[in-house]
């Protein structure tokens, strides 16, 4: 197995997600400015959703740097990752389109912390297949980051049935927590060179 | 013709038909469980293609690697496995809409037994071109698991006139046998290096 | 400019163009076998227009090998091309849905026109470029075969409010005198080496 | 940060943008000569968008042919521009189904002035990343062109809400100066070479 089609393969259904979610913002009738306002939440959902997928590729892109021979078992993890996030166009629009009232909320949150657990179980069969003292092994140490994200996104689905906007605040503040590229990985791939 | 490009166009059509699945699972109006329960075989189905497309696209990877020469049966026969493929967002859509009804049961198994014909087919034109003794052709042998699979998706076109759950589980069954990567042709790469 | 990414993005558009088309498929209400009657136009009109990307794809592939130097004016002879093709997908299902009556039967026929004119402008243009002695221009000599298609598709789009069973007939003959790739190049590109 | 695969992705997402606008032209009831008054304008909104995109796509290729250390704000400046980019499929719909009313065409305009201001923004952090001698940052020099362009979409924003027309002629005139790919940009590269 090749690491760059594991790589074009991943980028571009992480292209294809960001881009489609904009078909689900479905074009409103009328032309006034109440428009906005009916827009509003599926705006706002669109737009974290958004930064979610393009924090994932550059992520994984990062992750996927590290990766020495892909595996049968790297691969699945990577489809497995990949199916949570082919989901998120649909909770965005199901959440935008009921302005974040519990289930969606929930459903969104859900989709996000599966999202998660992909990604960290990911990380674990890279770091298996190639060992203690791999790049990647040795950058993410414990990773912390990976598993207080998973544990704030289970609070996320708790909170969208008790009140919702701790969940949407839980969701965004991941998402800045994230914003930036894992350096992590970088410094440890320059250290190797 | 150009190998990569093949690989790349190949690549870029199962990335696409994958993800745009995700636009068949229409938004459901309302916000509570119910909606679950009617969203339920949609993402039954949804859940299976996704795993096929993933395994064709796993498999047909190992495929094209073993190619040294495109001629213009290799590439038509390619777009005739793209054709079917084309069609697994239809009848994933049609099957999980109708709860995996007759009509729509046998539909979604035909389109699977004619993509693994035209898999075979593709098989047979790549051994074809280069020879009894080519990586793909000592590799796969007489391919038992394709014909088998072929016979298994004609069967379960008869029997979702007849038991549709018998469909069911033969097309998920074969799902499984193929979930592992074909090692045959891993294996025979690697005695040629 | 760069060749690849000229290719890369070409490659990009056409997979896009051949995939989506089946969303315009829509997923027909009623799981009984009424359904293929009402689907039959419309999945010839798939099939056609599936067949006739590929075909574009692969010739496009096999002319824009022998281009060396990347100008503006290929480059937005060969937007003008994607343009029309990006339309293949909206005429397809419009004539699919009407059964080929006159006026979307004369629109899909008008489409493949001005791409089949916006292909020879672009060959036009590669040869400008490259000069009389580049390999395109020997190798497609006074293109008599991409004259004699839009000659054909300007008399299928005039057939259409006539007798548009011969509109299909000729849609469909030039197809097949296309699916084989355009051998010319590739022997005047082997020549070369 | 690996620079092919930011061209990569980019180039997916653009390439994703031009082509699924397609889908908005919803396939119209009827087949008589009326759809094409009834489709007129968003046919032109439609042309304009997709030559749009087809700019953006060129000049982005030449600008992201000058960087040689893509940094983590490199990453996000560009992730911006295409979140406004992948709003312009939902603009053109929309303004194309209210045949250029005030309010859609003052937020298609507003969506092309904030993609230019991204773009302005991401070659601003280019230059930054890569000191005032870069190539990129003597190909552009003050960049009057970017922000004479900034300029006329904000016009083009309030003439939307008193004289339409004037919005139209002044997206349709900046499209027109940047169809030229930005020459600039390629003379200073062979400089250099």
């Amino acid at each position: 197995m090749n690491k760059s089609r594991l790589e074009a393969f991943s980028d571009g259904v992480l292209a294809i997600i960001i881009t489609i979610m904009v078909l689900e913002l479905k074009i409103p009738h009328g032309d006034d400015w109440t428009v906005f306002q009916r827009l509003g939440p599926k705006f706002v959902s669109y737009i974290i959703s958004f930064i979610y997928v393009a924090i994932y590729w550059n992520n994984h892109h990062h992750m996927i740097q590290t990766v020495k021979h892909v595996t049968g078992s790297i691969l699945w993890a990577n489809t497995h990752l990949l199916f949570w996030l082919s989901l998120v166009p649909f909770v965005t629009a199901w959440a935008g389109e009921n302005h974040f009232s519990e289930l969606p909320m929930a459903a969104y949150s859900f989709v996000l912390l599966m999202a998660a657990i992909a990604y960290f179980l990911l990380s674990k069969v890279i770091v298996n297949v190639h060992g203690k003292d791999s790049v990647l092994s040795t950058a993410i140490g414990s990773d912390w980051k990976g598993i207080l994200s998973i544990a704030g996104y289970a609070l996320a689905v708790a909170f969208a049935f008790i009140l919702k906007e701790i969940s949407l605040f839980i969701i965004v503040a991941i998402a800045v927590a994230w914003l930036i590229p894992d350096r992590r990985i970088e410094r440890k791939l320059k250290e190797k060179e």
